[in-house]
């Protein structure tokens, strides 16, 4: 999961979100609210059904067990690299072997950054080996390294103030955690900030709700006409050691180096599968997650769980032999790490029929025991899926909070397709988000038991109500 | 902190426990409970005098200063190392420089041991680099590493089991969690019990509560008469994945290159410091935390945090201007993490004066939020210390638990010294023991005032009091 602030500016301004208002079918009910009440209600059998199946039944940890067969066997599938090919082939497989329905592949050009060899040691006050994880699409540094003193700053704003300090160093962010949103900047503009005035390299304090000594990596970006930059995050733990230093007068000097290089775009794709809706084939819901990863740990959390709970949803309503009148569409997104490449390509070949669309649901935030989902929508659409998820009373997740969002859906989202997420602990999350410890031990297939039935009984109603989600 | 149970077994050989019964002073108090309370009671405005100054006054946040200076400025200190020499003579300054008596330095051999540099690779079902720390004691690997199947196991009895499997293998051990003194007992042995079966190396799998890809290091043993083979901890990340991949019957390959070496013992000393007592000064409390760590992270929480709030327990009694009738003496334990060589040392050393300790105490589970105190004594020293930790009312922190225990004062204890310890999150501390994570960012200041007023008000009080605490 990637923060969207930045990339969701440039999308404003490439695409008319007038074309979000087209007209869309089946959305002006004659009924009232109680019919659509009544008409909700009558899925509880089948809700029931699909948590048994996913929670107690023969699927349960079937999400969990399929996930950790193909993380294990790939490991983590950055963008670019061969293990993320080898990954869509073999879902591309198993979607096949597992009976879905137009299951195919979808051409992507994607980014393709490998960090290489990468190391930092303070050289002084005293010698120290720090951890570091370069930031996806930063340069290397020369091969002997940048070794040079050190700028330390709590906000974009000191750095702006001592400006004049920055320049030929290497300038540390030790940014408070406020939250991912508001504190990834940080992360994403810290180079282009430090290249302004002046600096040699940035060293940004990681993006993390707790640390082990564990540096998080993603995604940075540079900016037309402001020199590059080497860039890599660090550990709360050094960041914060290296402001207590700099507070005390202490002359920091560090030695950065990093292989980081970044090659031409790579092939790759968009995995899709479907189960054909009965009635209105040509409407979908959309239910997704992403295939690629950073590449570090597995990418077990982000977003092997989203990715592999959507894939459960299409199982277990084809396992109980349910067809929805209208098409249920999974999609696993390529590159979404790299700013929603593969997302946007989505969106870009799609669009036309964007009026077909009833709900686009992504999960990236996390596959543990969910409270609820997020959910962006007219408020009628939000009085619906308020009933939905009653259907979900008997696993206690029955919660519609504000906002649906994800990197790969919300182009939808934004042109006005009703967009729904999964909301669990992001302080867990946040903890092992783009780090070494983004591994199946903190995976819960009890957890991601649960998860898959909320996902499956939420598309599964929406596919095949009477009508598609009313818009605003 | 290192678990003692091996250790121990050979403390109870080589002393004989019955001079712990040996007879002591004081101890026969012709005194009423009732009397003794109301003694208690009336160090009230003592108790409130320390606790304010601590948490409140001008004191606050001390402990954690003093402590951030030093690990910032000499880093981790591993028995042998010259940052543990150069932390004891900075130490041996401050306690000076604070106008503390008979500041004096012990003089200690230790093991010096390095790690060296070190790598594990697996090679087979994928290619996956993997964070290990190799454990202290434990023999190097020739240059070119040691390349070899792995045999995965749970436990000891499966490696009984399974003995004929792990001729030429790298035994790797997935044990579970229960708790540190059960699970450590995999990292003290691991490699002894592989090589008496025939491996070639044991990689265990970290003994921690928590990771987010964590590799945490601490002592093994080697036994006379069996081979030594080099051993380190992996993650509880990879353990696991490990032993998903033995289920599935995939061939499992790791290259494991160790540069650790074991050199002749090094001088250090334990550094003591006093508040000489009025009317008993041949009489002693101790105070103690360990100054040695491990060789990452910075020692911060094991057992710097500790130490310094031992030196703080002295610094506000002597801000106080008080001065007890015996004498609290601060020692700062050299080698601890080697199997308490700096608290065998001065058992022995001093060992002939048994008989007027009345309190041994010593801090190393982490000086996070205490909820009490752990305490091994008579029952009527165990009547008395309740009494005394109704003192701590104002800081919420008045309990007494079983067991009192320290690696450097489990010495005393068995020979029949009352002794105490104090506790904390222990979930929290082994998330962070002796791995790269044990840094100044794991400790509070607040939670470090509140430990050192629980400490400084236990010791003053009975350092205090008529009368020695009673033995059984």
């Amino acid at each position: 999961m990637k923060f969207l602030l930045f990339t969701f500016v440039g999308v404003v301004h490439l695409f008319s979100l007038n074309s979000g208002k087209a007209i869309y079918k089946n959305d002006i009910s004659r009924r009232t609210f109680q019919e659509i009440k009544e008409e909700i209600a009558r899925y509880k059998d089948v809700a029931k059904a699909i948590i048994n199946l996913a929670v107690y039944g023969k699927a349960q940890n079937r999400s969990y067990e399929r996930l950790a067969l193909l993380v294990d066997t790939v490991g983590p599938r950055p963008s670019g690299s061969k293990s993320l090919e080898k990954a869509i082939q073999i879902m591309y497989r198993n979607l096949q072997e597992d009976g879905l329905e137009n299951v195919h592949l979808e051409p992507v050009k994607i980014p393709h950054w490998e960090r290489g060899e990468e190391s930092a040691v303070m050289l002084e006050p005293r010698v120290h080996k720090m951890a570091i994880l370069g930031l996806g699409s930063s340069i290397g540094t020369p091969p002997e390294g940048i070794t040079a003193e050190v700028l330390v700053v709590t906000s974009f704003e000191e750095l702006q103030r001592r400006a004049p300090e920055a320049r030929g160093k290497i300038v540390v962010y030790n940014q408070p955690y406020v939250n991912y949103s508001k504190t990834v900047q940080y992360r994403v503009q810290g180079a282009v900030e430090a290249a302004k005035v002046g600096a040699l390299a940035s060293l940004i304090r990681s993006v993390a709700s707790f640390s082990i000594y564990s540096p998080h990596t993603g995604i940075q970006e540079y900016q037309d006409g402001v020199p590059k930059i080497p860039t890599a995050c660090i550990t709360v733990e050094d960041a914060e050691m290296i402001s207590r230093m700099a507070s005390r007068g202490n002359r920091i000097v560090i030695q950065l180096k990093m292989g980081a290089k970044n090659y031409p775009d790579a092939d790759s794709f968009n995995t899709v599968a479907e189960i054909i809706g009965s009635k209105y084939p040509e409407q979908v819901v959309l239910v997704s997650g992403h295939l690629d990863s950073w590449d570090v740990g597995q990418g077990a959390m982000d977003d092997g769980g989203g990715a592999f709970i959507s894939w459960e949803a299409l199982s277990l309503i084809k396992d109980l032999g349910l067809r929805p009148k209208r098409t249920l569409r999974l999609v696993l997104w390529t590159a979404e790490e790299q700013g929603g490449i593969g997302g946007f390509q989505y969106y870009q070949l799609h669009k036309v029929n964007i009026s077909n669309y009833s709900l686009v649901m992504e999960s990236d935030e996390g596959t543990f025991l969910p409270s609820g989902l997020q959910f962006t929508g007219s408020e009628k659409a939000r009085a619906i899926m308020e009933e939905v998820m009653r259907l979900l009373q008997p696993v206690n997740v029955t919660q519609v909070f504000r906002t649906g969002e994800g990197t790969d859906i919300n182009f939808w989202i934004q042109a006005g397709v009703p967009g729904a997420s999964l909301v669990d602990d992001l302080y867990k999350y946040f903890s092992f988000h783009h780090s070494h410890g983004d591994t199946m031990t903190v995976m819960d297939p009890k957890q991601m038991n649960v998860a898959a039935a909320v996902w499956a009984v939420v598309s599964y109603v929406i596919a095949d109500m009477e009508e598609m989600l009313p818009r605003s």
